[in-house]
C-alpha cells in the first residue's frame, strides 16, 4: 500500500462535519478501493469548541484556513466553508499555490474564480475537483468530463435547487400560493441565510455556469447566465400548466448555438410525462445530450450531509488512486471565451391572459400572434363567472422577442382583462 | 502533449465500427481533453472485405485477434468481437499477460471470466476497463467505482435489457400478446441471435453480476443470479398490474444481505410513479443505493452504436489521462467469495387467480393466507360473465416461501379456476 493521503479540511458545518465521520468511519473500505490510507491530519472552523457531533481531538486545529491550507503535512486541502470569496478563496489560493490538490463543494467561488483558480491548478501542477459543488451527491461533473468524454455536448439541463422544486411542488400539490410555499421552506430550514441565491435562482445559476464550462469546454460565465428567480410563478399558472399537460420547474438550460453559448436558468414548462416533469420534491435533476450517447439523466439528493459528503469523498478517492484532470475537463488556458447568445433558442410557448368578455377579443389576440409569426398549437378558454375570460394559448416554436411583439400588440387592443404571463415550454 | 495512445481494435461490428468512427471523426477533441492524442495502429474482422461506413485502410490488418493483441505497436486492446470465450477471451488474455491495458464491452466474457482476468490484469499491471458492457452509454460502472466509491451500497437494480422493456412497453400500450411483441421486437431486428440471451434474462443477468460485483467487492457470481425470463408475463397481468398501480418490468435486483448476496434478474412490480415505472421502451436505467448518498438513479439508451462507442471512448480517454482502477473497483485478490442468499428478501406480492363462484371461495383463500402467515394489503374482485371471478391481492411483505406454502394450500380447497399467478413487487 502506497503512502497515507492526508486530509486538511476546513469548515466543519454540514458537509465538512459529514466529511469527517466518513473518513473516520469507513478508513477500511476507503483503503481498500483507493490502495492508501486517507487520513485527517488537520482541521479549521470559526469555533473550536463548538460539539459537532464527531471527534476532532486527533486532529491539529487551525484558526486560519489559510494556514491550514498551507501545512507540510496535508496533500489535499479540502475547502467546505463556503462564500465566494473570502477565506474560501484566500486558502484555495493558498493551497494550490503550495501545488496541493483542492477539493471543494463551493459553487459560488468557482462560477466567479473558476478561470482564475483552474489557471493557478494547472500551473502549479495540481488537482481542484468539485463534484460535490453541481447537484450534491449526482456524479454528474464525472459523467460530463469522464465518462461522456468521448461526446461533443449539445445541451445539459437541470433542476439543481431543491428548495425551489420543494416550493413548487408544494404550490401544486397542496394548492399553496408562492407566499405559503416559501414560508413553509422556511420553517423547515431548507432557505439559505439570504434567500435569493435559492428562490432567484442565483445558486443554481451558479452550477449551471460550472456545467456549461465542462460541457463545451468554455471558460466558466456566470455573468452571462440570464437568470430569472420563482418569485414570480403563481399557483393560477401552476394549475393551469397542469392543465395543458405540463410542470412549472425552475430549469437550467445551457447549449451551444451558432449564435454563441446560451445559458438560462428560469421558469419554465416541461412535459408532466418527461422525467424533469416527474421530479417532486427536494431531489434534482441532470439531463446531458451527446452526439454519440443521445440523452442522459441522472437524479439523486441534491443537498444534504450525506449525499455532499459523498460526493467530496468520491472526489479525494480519485486523487488517491491518481487521477489527474483539468478542473474543467481540459487545460484552463484551452477553454474558450464563448460568446454569449443574447436571443434564446426557439421554443413553443405557454402564454396565459385574461380576456374581456367582448365580441371578437379572441379574435385580436388571435391576429396579434399571427401578425408576430406566431402560430397557434392548442387554444383553452374557460368558463368563467366574472367579467374576464381566463384563455390558454401554447404556440409552436417561436422567438422570445416575436412574442413580446405579439404581447405588446395585444395590450393595445383592450380586449386584454390583465397582463399576459408568458413561459417557455423547453423541449425535453 | 505526451506520446499519442496506440489503439487496436477486435471486432468492427455496430460497436467497433461506431468506435472507429468517433476515433477518426473527433481527434481534436479526444487529445484536447486527454492531452494525448489517441491513435487506431490496427484493427481485426473475420472479413477483411465488408464495407464497414468507415475507412479502415489507414490502419494495420490483423486476421488473428490474438496477434492483434499482442502487437508491439498497441497500447491498448479493444475487445469488441462479443462471446464469452472462444476468440474474445483468448485475445483478452494475450493483451493482459502481455501488460496491455483492455477495453471491453463484452459482458458474457466478464460474467464468466471476469475474475481470472481481473487478477491476470492486477498481475501484470494492466487495466481492464467495461462501461460499455452495463446499460450501454450509461456511465454506471464509472458512478458505482468512483464517484460513489465512498458510499456502503446496500441495493443496485436495473432494467438493463432495452428489448425486453420494449417487449413489455408495447404489451401494455398497443395490448400485444408476449408472442405479437416478441414477433415484432424479431422483425426490428432487436433480438440476439439467440432470443433467449434477451428474453431469458440472461444478458441482463451477465450485466447484474458485473453490477454486483462492483457494489459489493464481491467475486463476480452469474452463477449466483436467480434468473427468470418474460416469456410467462401475460398481457392480463400486465393490465391487472396497471389496475393496482404497478408496471412489470424485467427488473435485476442485487443486495448485500445478512444471509448473504442475493442476486435477481425476474419480471417484478414496481410502482407507475416510480423512475423505474415510467421507464418505457428501450431505454435502459441503473438505480443505486448507498449509505450516504441515498438513491441514486441514471437513464439512458442501453444499447446501439453511438451510445455503446460513447462508453467505450470514456474508457480509453480514462487510460489516456493515466487513470489506473482494479477492474472492480479493488484488488482482484481482494474480493470477497460472497455466499448466495438462497431466500429472497421479503417483498410485497402480487397474486392474480380465479375463484371459482361459490360462496365462501373468497374465505378460503384468505384462510390460506392467513395461515401461512400473510397479511393482505389490497384486494379486488372483478366483475365476471363466465364461472370463474378474477382476483388480486396485493399482500404486505412475505417470503417467496409462506406464498408458495399458501398457494399449495390453496389449490386443495377446489375454488381455485387457474393457478395463481405470483409476481414480486420490489420496493423502489
Ligand atoms: N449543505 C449542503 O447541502 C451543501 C450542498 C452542496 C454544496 N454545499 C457547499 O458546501 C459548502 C459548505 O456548506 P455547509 O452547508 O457545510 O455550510 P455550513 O454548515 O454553514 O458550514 C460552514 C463551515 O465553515 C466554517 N467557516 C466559515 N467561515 C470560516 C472561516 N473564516 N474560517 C474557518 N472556518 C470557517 C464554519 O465554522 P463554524 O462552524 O465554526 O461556524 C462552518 O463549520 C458551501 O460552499 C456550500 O455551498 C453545501
Ligand atoms: N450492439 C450493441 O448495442 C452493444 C451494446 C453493449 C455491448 N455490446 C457488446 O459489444 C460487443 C460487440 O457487439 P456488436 O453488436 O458490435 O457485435 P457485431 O456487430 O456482431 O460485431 C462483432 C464483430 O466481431 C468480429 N468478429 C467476430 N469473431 C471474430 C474473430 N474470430 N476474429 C476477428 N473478428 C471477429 C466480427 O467480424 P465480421 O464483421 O467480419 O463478421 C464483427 O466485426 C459484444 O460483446 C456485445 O455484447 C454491444
Amino acid at each position: 500500500m502506497s503512502e497515507p493521503l492526508r486530509l486538511g479540511i476546513a469548515g466543519l458545518g454540514t458537509v465538512g462535519a459529514g466529511v469527517v465521520k466518513i473518513v473516520r468511519q469507513k478508513a477500511n473500505l476507503l483503503a481498500t478501493r483507493t490502495g492508501r490510507s486517507i487520513q485527517i491530519v488537520a482541521v479549521s472552523a470559526r469555533n473550536r469548541d463548538k460539539d459537532r457531533g464527531v471527534r476532532l481531538t486527533d486532529f491539529a486545529w487551525e484558526d486560519d484556513p489559510v494556514a491550514l491550507a498551507r501545512r507540510e503535512d496535508v496533500d489535499v486541502f479540502v475547502e467546505l466553508m463556503g462564500g465566494s470569496d473570502g477565506p474560501a478563496k484566500a486558502a484555495t489560493q493558498a493551497a494550490l499555490d503550495a501545488g496541493k490538490d483542492v477539493v471543494t463543494a463551493n459553487k459560488a467561488m468557482l462560477a466567479h474564480h473558476g478561470q482564475m483558480l483552474a489557471q493557478l491548478a494547472d500551473e502549479k501542477g495540481a488537482v481542484l475537483r468539485f463534484e460535490a459543488a453541481v447537484a450534491g451527491g449526482i456524479p454528474v461533473i464525472k459523467a460530463l468530463t469522464e465518462g461522456l468524454a468521448g461526446n461533443e455536448i449539445s445541451r445539459v439541463m437541470g433542476v439543481m435547487n431543491g428548495t425551489c422544486n420543494y416550493i413548487l411542488t408544494r404550490m401544486e400539490s397542496a394548492g399553496l400560493t408562492y407566499g405559503q410555499a416559501f414560508a413553509e421552506a422556511d420553517d423547515l430550514g431548507y432557505l439559505e441565510a439570504d434567500p435569493e441565491l435559492d428562490v432567484g435562482g442565483i445558486d443554481a445559476g451558479h452550477k449551471l455556469a460550472l456545467l456549461a464550462s465542462i460541457a463545451f469546454g468554455t471558460v466558466v460565465d456566470f455573468a452571462g447566465v440570464r437568470l430569472e428567480g420563482i418569485g414570480k410563478v403563481s399557483i393560477d399558472d401552476i394549475r393551469q400548466a397542469a392543465d395543458m399537460g405540463y410542470k412549472i420547474k425552475l430549469l437550467g438550460v445551457a447549449r451551444m448555438t451558432g449564435r454563441g453559448l446560451e445559458q438560462r436558468m428560469a421558469p419554465c414548462l416541461v412535459p408532466q410525462t418527461s422525467p424533469l416533469g416527474q421530479l417532486d420534491g427536494g431531489t434534482n435533476m441532470v439531463v446531458i445530450e451527446g452526439d454519440s450517447v443521445g440523452q442522459i439523466v441522472m437524479r439523486g439528493a441534491g443537498a444534504g450531509e450525506g449525499p455532499t459528503a459523498s460526493a467530496v469523498l468520491g472526489d479525494v478517492m480519485d486523487i488517491a488512486r491518481g487521477l489527474r484532470i483539468s478542473t474543467f475537463g481540459k487545460p484552463a488556458v484551452a477553454l474558450n471565451k464563448a460568446q454569449t447568445a443574447t436571443v434564446a433558442t426557439p421554443a413553443p410557448y405557454y402564454l396565459r391572459m385574461r380576456l374581456l368578455d367582448k365580441p371578437g377579443a379572441l379574435a385580436k389576440v388571435a391576429t396579434a400572434l399571427g401578425d408576430a409569426g406566431i402560430s397557434i398549437n392548442r387554444m383553452r378558454q374557460y368558463d368563467h363567472t366574472d367579467d374576464t375570460a381566463p384563455v390558454l394559448i401554447v404556440t409552436h416554436k417561436t422567438t422570445r422577442d416575436a412574442l413580446d411583439q405579439a404581447i405588446g400588440a395585444m395590450s393595445t387592443t383592450g380586449v386584454l382583462g390583465s397582463d399576459p404571463v408568458a413561459l417557455r415550454i423547453e423541449e425535453v
